[in-house]
């Protein structure tokens, strides 16, 4: 029997960094340790001047990563077989995008003596909206000048993204972006540095940050072109000279580890590095997505994700946020979709209005559990941070319809994880109309881990069966994956992302399977759900909505007898 | 100086009786006595295996008539110069429609030993609504038959109203139907007791309770004919003739004090006692309500009454309950109109969402206040128990919108009380687009003394100063004005209503007056709620409300700054 490998994955979270080792046969993980970071509160450098304004000191990258790795390679002493140079390949994934300023070595400005007190020369955290203005206009230049651009991405470019972030920059800290030779997400820099080269020319950009975030596609020769970039600043046109060519999906090697953080680290030099990507579309992997698979990461908020083979046209789907090659299976399109607001609109409702806790939820959700669907005449949107996928519209807002003097938190707190499913379905349906088939969902996040109630009510409502991914650390483990993959087949790696995932992957017996009772229900709630939406979100759509009310009684009617 | 004389007003309320002795030339209040009734829980007998069910027993009326009278007058012996002999009228006024099924001699049926077990052979309170397939049996076929029965009712006729209660009885408790001679309201029964003759055919029955509650009009010649009646059952064809030809207002005497009352009582024989009518009729009448003025009770729910000039044309209000004249104030349209929930619906927030008691209500009112109109981007419909005016729709039910995941407790508080007062001002619209003036409002009930945000708020949104009953037992000091009516000014008494009212009825010192700032605010939310109002409320109405959580977004960024 060949001896165990291993491969590590490193999860660059918002507050801390994971390190995961797995098993590269069976994906059992054999250890994990994290470090959190220590600039600013939990890891986010804020500005009490503008609550827009998240940033993280690189200072916390490097030391999570040697910190979490020497850690779990010390967990993972205790283990009989294991041993360090049984670690076959590394993989990374980020948050993003989360771009930092570097020099023509690629050092981050925020290292430069210089800046060393300038928050712009930090990196700039993907929940960092300063960058309205900026979005608003590159959307608008867009829409005008190259329309293709917004096509893969929800038709608005984000507060959230690169060049809204890298023009913003250029706005208010002029000097910042004078010294910035070039930027670089955070996905892309913690492989540089691993691998010992920084520089940012030698850097392989991930088309996972590259196509989601900076309006990159072959179709159009990667990057949006100078004379766009010209339009919003004649020096974002100079920039992207600076930038990169070419993006790269996570099969490909970013290169081997270097000698310095070898020792650093206590790995075996020269072990492949994955090019890195995003923590969700790792999570994706990590959780077994593949064809007619869709991964949902339900959190505070939700991440869809999945995967559709490249067919000779182009795919588009209107309201779905990122179409890019490769960003989750290499030779794939990944598709990413989301909600903005599911965990949140419940802690929302918890904390904000019914001032509880932790054990609110539990009682609540107890009390939800007994309610059958349809009882409460409730019904709602699930619009209380905007909607993500499909309407792409972050101002629209929450709505709650049904009440009477008997109503209650409890059914409150019901209809609200309905209209949270309810969106869920509004995104697979338009995917599936689109060509994408879902045939079934695989959970992961805290919520699916935690919530039967929730679990078995998204299986009501979208007739889908719900598995549970069995890895707690999705994120983790899918940049492993890619680690056993870079590593290869011959020193007890894998060829292929699809051969890692069967061997790598797993989940939990347990599966939320649809009741054909509840679903029946569901889908009339889900033809008001539909008419609401429509009603509030789409432009010149109008409805008579007189009805709704009525049949919502009916329904409540009809499910108490 | 003339002696001062004094009125009695009698008020039989949901769960006790009170008695007022109001000083005739200044409508000061000198001596009150409540008695509560000693049935069922509070007054109210119910049925466990009926929730719909809600009944009192004549005996409590009894009781409380010459506990609370006797209690009172007892009380005002402490005024120098009060004396019984001095009392020169009574009034009365009751809850309704109240039904209580009598014997030839008027003995109510619950007073045999036959019956004495039965609850149908009780008083069928107002709030009982066990007769629900009978109401919508007499809209149906009013609309198919007699249309113009229902013109006067906002076109549906209620199952908490008089035929409804007694076809049901029909229904359910035959042998009760079979025993009765006639049916007589609460507020006709008490008025014929004090008079010592209650047989039917010589009680003097109130136009009020008549025209509001049992279809009854001058135009068609007073009550249902017996074509229609039959049409419904034949039997209550035969009913017909034992109820009643003519209905009176209240400053007709109901007939004088009997020998046996006055002892009971210790007041003196022969003073006379006015036809009675309903607590909220009463109640605007002792707020002063006036052509051009509406008096708004809040409470629980919200009585809205105004009178009109009686013009050469009938006067129709679509959606509006009830248009009799007479039921006022003599010699005008008495106009009622209403909202189903008010107080309910703070209420409701407050205990079953909020799980708080009466402090969190201050709570909630002190940080509602703090904010500013339009601040929370929220807005309402205040149909937590339906619809009772303009749209008459028990089916209706509450919606919130515009909440975000900072959207606080008080701003849904605020958003509920908002929503209320956007539903008076649609009331207030409807009558002035139907030639009902409403130049200003009194105000009385528990709310307007006790909550001045609230208040200001009606006053902003609707745009009219609100001024607040002087008296706190508005209905109470109606029937002790219409006491001092049918005495007559030649005994101290007055010769009409309004003179009456001039000199017993007053407003405290403090008005609330509209604030331009706010009014312009409320003017923009307003549109939107009659958006919401018709799109959900009105069939066939159809709107695209897309752009209503953006207009709401600005209206907040507006404010906020």
């Amino acid at each position: 029997m060949a001896p165990t490998k291993y491969a590590i994955g490193l999860d660059f979270g918002t507050n801390s960094v994971r390190a995961l080792i797995v098993d590269v046969g069976t994906g059992q993980e054999v250890a994990t340790s994290v470090h959190h970071y220590q600039h600013g509160e939990q890891g986010i450098v804020t500005d009490p001047t503008n609550p827009h304004i998240a940033r993280q000191h690189p200072r916390d990258y490097h030391e999570g990563l040697e910190d979490s790795v020497t850690a779990a390679l010390q967990q993972a002493q205790s283990v009989p077989e294991f041993a360090a140079e049984r670690v076959i390949g590394i993989g990374v994934d980020t948050t993003g995008s989360t771009p930092l300023p570097v020099d023509q070595d690629g050092v981050p400005l925020a290292f430069h003596e210089h800046f060393q007190d300038n928050i712009n020369a930090l990196a700039w955290l993907w929940k960092d909206h300063s960058s309205m203005a900026e979005a608003e206009q590159i959307t608008r230049l867009a829409a005008q000048h190259r329309p293709q651009y917004l096509k893969k991405c929800g038709e608005t470019y984000s507060s959230e993204w690169f060049f809204s972030k890298i023009w913003h920059c250029l706005n208010v800290a002029p000097e910042v972006f004078a010294a910035a030779y070039s930027w670089v997400e955070c996905c892309d820099y913690i492989p540089a540095v691993l691998v010992g080269d920084t520089r940012p020319e030698n850097i392989k950009r991930s088309v996972c940050a590259a196509g989601h975030k900076a309006m990159y596609c072959e179709e159009w020769g990667g990057l949006p072109d100078d004379e766009f970039l010209t339009l919003l600043d004649p020096k974002l046109g100079e920039l992207r000279g600076r930038l990169y060519e070419k993006a790269y999906a996570s099969d490909i090697t970013a290169g081997q580890l270097s000698k310095q953080w070898a020792e650093k680290l206590g790995l075996p030099a020269g072990i492949p590095v994955a090019v890195g990507a995003f923590d969700a579309h790792y999570g994706a992997v990590g959780s077994g997505v593949a064809p007619g698979i869709l991964v949902k990461i339900i959190g505070t908020s939700t991440c869809d994700i999945t995967v559709a083979p490249k067919t000779g046209d182009s795919l588009y789907i209107p309201g779905v946020c990122g179409i890019v090659d490769g960003s989750v299976l290499p030779g794939y399109y990944g598709i990413e979709a989301g909600q903005s607001a599911v965990g949140d609109i419940f802690n929302w409702f918890v904390t904000h209005i019914c001032e509880g806790d932790g054990n609110l939820h539990d009682e609540l959700t107890a009390e939800a559990g007994a309610l059958k669907p349809g009882q409460s005449g409730l019904l709602a949107l699930d619009w209380n941070n905007g909607n993500r996928t499909i309407l792409v519209d972050a101002r629209l807002s929450g709505l709650l319809l049904g009440q009477t003097l008997q109503t209650t938190r409890a059914q409150i707190y019901r209809a609200l994880i309905e209209a949270t499913a309810f969106g869920a379905l509004t995104i697979q349906n338009r995917l599936e109309e689109y060509g994408v088939p879902i045939d079934r969902i695989i959970a992961c996040g805290g919520i699916a881990d935690k919530n039967p109630l929730l679990m078995q009510i998204y299986a009501d409502v979208t007739g889908r069966p719900i598995h549970i991914s069995r890895s707690a650390q999705t994120c983790a483990l899918g940049a492993a994956i890619f680690g056993a993959v870079v590593a290869g087949h011959e020193v007890g790696g894998y060829e292929t992302t699809e051969q890692a995932q069967a061997a790598m992957t797993g989940l939990k017996d347990k599966v939320y399977e649809p009741k054909a009772d509840n679903q029946a229900v569901y889908r009339q709630l889900y033809k008001l759900y539909s008419r609401l939406h429509d009603s509030f979100g789409v432009e010149g759509h109008s409805d008579s909505l007189y009805d709704v009310m009525k049949k919502l009684l009916d329904i409540k009617q009809q499910t108490s007898s």
